[in-house]
């Protein structure tokens, strides 16, 4: 590995500050976690964005939140097909491995990925149908959303309304997987779907009974 | 969607006390980052167990840094194949749309994910190896860097040897990415290899002179 | 301009220094800030005085804060009568070009402007009385400072308190500009006064509800 | 004073972090720069903008530069009237006070306040004539600059030219100080014109013998 770079300066002070502050505070507690293993309550799958971090919005602090981030928290079908499958590794050992109670889907406002899979969807953005766009056949995952989406909702509506669907899809895509499903019905994990909006702070979750979006 | 539930109390309880404290405190800004968008500095791709929160780590607060976390921070090869790749397609946006300026992959000690491909790498986990896992199709990424560690470190050491090679594993994978190789050799982008010792909170990065990791 | 004489040696080699390692590892992202421009988070005000750099307090890097230096972190009251006034033309741009989110005004321990504004209130510094005197001119907007200062406490703490109180005169006078006022009673702007012990690297802040200084 | 709120939890954390390396391993020299006072070797003025913080490029540590920042590192020229000005202040201050051997203005590429002398004396920002505008009123200061490089510069060349022509315009307005003049002519003080690319890193002074800029 040639093209490795020592860490840049502004990250050595800040690391040296968290070690001196935060670690230096609970180094008993990461010394049990690192000796005794982790045990996180909950599994969340949130977005990449450097606007949304749930270990801000929750106080989570180490130990507690198994967390998986990836483009527009997507969760694929189940498909095993033998292929590299990130999210679902993170999903099967979250659930059959460490055992979580819950599992969170976060979506959120300003949505990169799910303003390009409307673009894609409304024909705007040719570029991400082609095969070889990894951001395109990954928001391939939301065109049964979009399908939802583009009668009910006016144009301007549709961004949102896709950001929330895109959590609605994951947990429709989390109940394919067997493992999932069964503890769910045993009610030994819980799923929640939840979007927050990035500029008003304000959050969300998905209701079932009303089929909408309510206020936490 | 008929299995999601409302968020636990708890989760309730830490986002109001998130909302009165830090976004309030935090609010314009946040406001700004809705508006303008996001300008992350850099990407970090790290694992997704819960004793390793890079936003902690680095004091990373909302906007700076794009993070894509999976099991055992592996970056897979280069594959445009159509198929969903979740990791790749998060590499791709950062590096093509937000033009991040470093990328920095990082791994942690007593790694789950790590532990479970040298169990099915020595032979001790054949569950692993079935079709169906996806951990084990996940940690296959993982298979050249058990080759490299194999022979040269005794079997003790090889957990923690492997843990470091994840790194490098996803250090040159991510080399096999066009747009990666590209701006990396033009400068525009530079590649961090990191690795944190959860219990004592230290810090190595890998030297390439040296082809060693060093303390930061 | 015959005057300028080149850069003295000591502070080339510390450039080249810079130029080999900080610039070096962070060149990407310097670039970027040069295309994209600024989109700094805070302005602060702070002094000139050569033992307090709020770079170095913060760990502020390249595009964080927008850093306006006069003697003794003061801001005049509004007055836009068409003459130059470098400190209120850095508090319009922060605030009206380029939309800060803070505004945050440091003093600090033994400030030589706030002791010869002490010195000129009591007298002893006649020379600063003169009308050709810059600093004592300047110091003239910290004399409502030593009228609260001067009966409430004893000769011996009345320096330290007017540092305090020339935090509090900036404030008050910000408020006075109508585009500053505007933004902090719609929320899209934050003020905040801050006081640091140069010696004991100490670090206080002015506290509305208890109307005093406390740490941080 | 009514508006002020506590600093935001980031920048307490960051402070926190420098206590605990920065502070704690230089606490010894800190208080001795806090009992005896400053002495630093030169002044610098510098923009406030983000991305030109003059303590990194040249690695100053505590104590050795007393630095004004104002907008487009102008100073004015020496006008006695009575008034508020806090650039000669504090110029007057290092100068007589504090003695500083080098006088350092320091320029830099895409400069905002340089563009909009450019852009108002093109007759394009009709807004920062107004005699209410503090920006406009400020940059009136480098107008004499605009009128040397309008004819013999072409348009494209002419924001860069005349953010060179700002440290030379600031460099001729401190010989009309009469303290800044004796000691140039006593060799007391050297004045020092300095250019910065933000996004290349490079340095360039100006050299009186050929009249042009040259590279450090």
């Amino acid at each position: 590995m040639q093209a490795a770079r020592p860490l840049p300066n502004y990250l050595i002070q800040r690391y040296q500050g968290w070690k001196a502050t935060t670690y230096s505070e609970n180094s008993a507690w990461y010394r049990r976690l690192a000796t005794e293993g982790q045990r996180p309550r909950a599994m969340v799958i949130s977005c990449c964005d450097s606007r949304v971090h749930v270990t801000s919005i929750f106080g989570a602090d180490q130990g507690e939140f198994f967390i998986h981030r990836n483009i527009a928290n997507l969760v694929p079908p189940y498909e095993p097909d033998g292929d590299h499958h990130g999210t679902s590794a993170a999903v099967e050992y979250a659930v059959t491995a460490l055992n979580v109670s819950h599992l969170i889907v976060l979506g959120h406002s300003s949505c990169g990925g799910v303003q390009g899979c409307l673009d894609m969807c409304q024909g705007k953005a040719p570029q991400l149908e082609e095969k070889t766009s990894f951001v395109g056949r990954w928001m391939d995952i939301l065109r049964p959303g979009y399908e939802r989406v583009k009668d009910s909702h006016a144009e301007a509506d549709q961004a949102r309304a896709l950001e929330k669907e895109s959590v609605l899809v994951s947990l429709s895509n989390l109940m394919t997987f067997p493992f999932v499903k069964e503890k769910v019905e045993s009610s030994a994990l819980t799923l929640h779907g939840l979007w927050t909006d990035i500029g008003e702070g304000s959050l969300e979750y998905y209701d079932t009974k009303s089929g909408t979006y309510q206020p936490v």
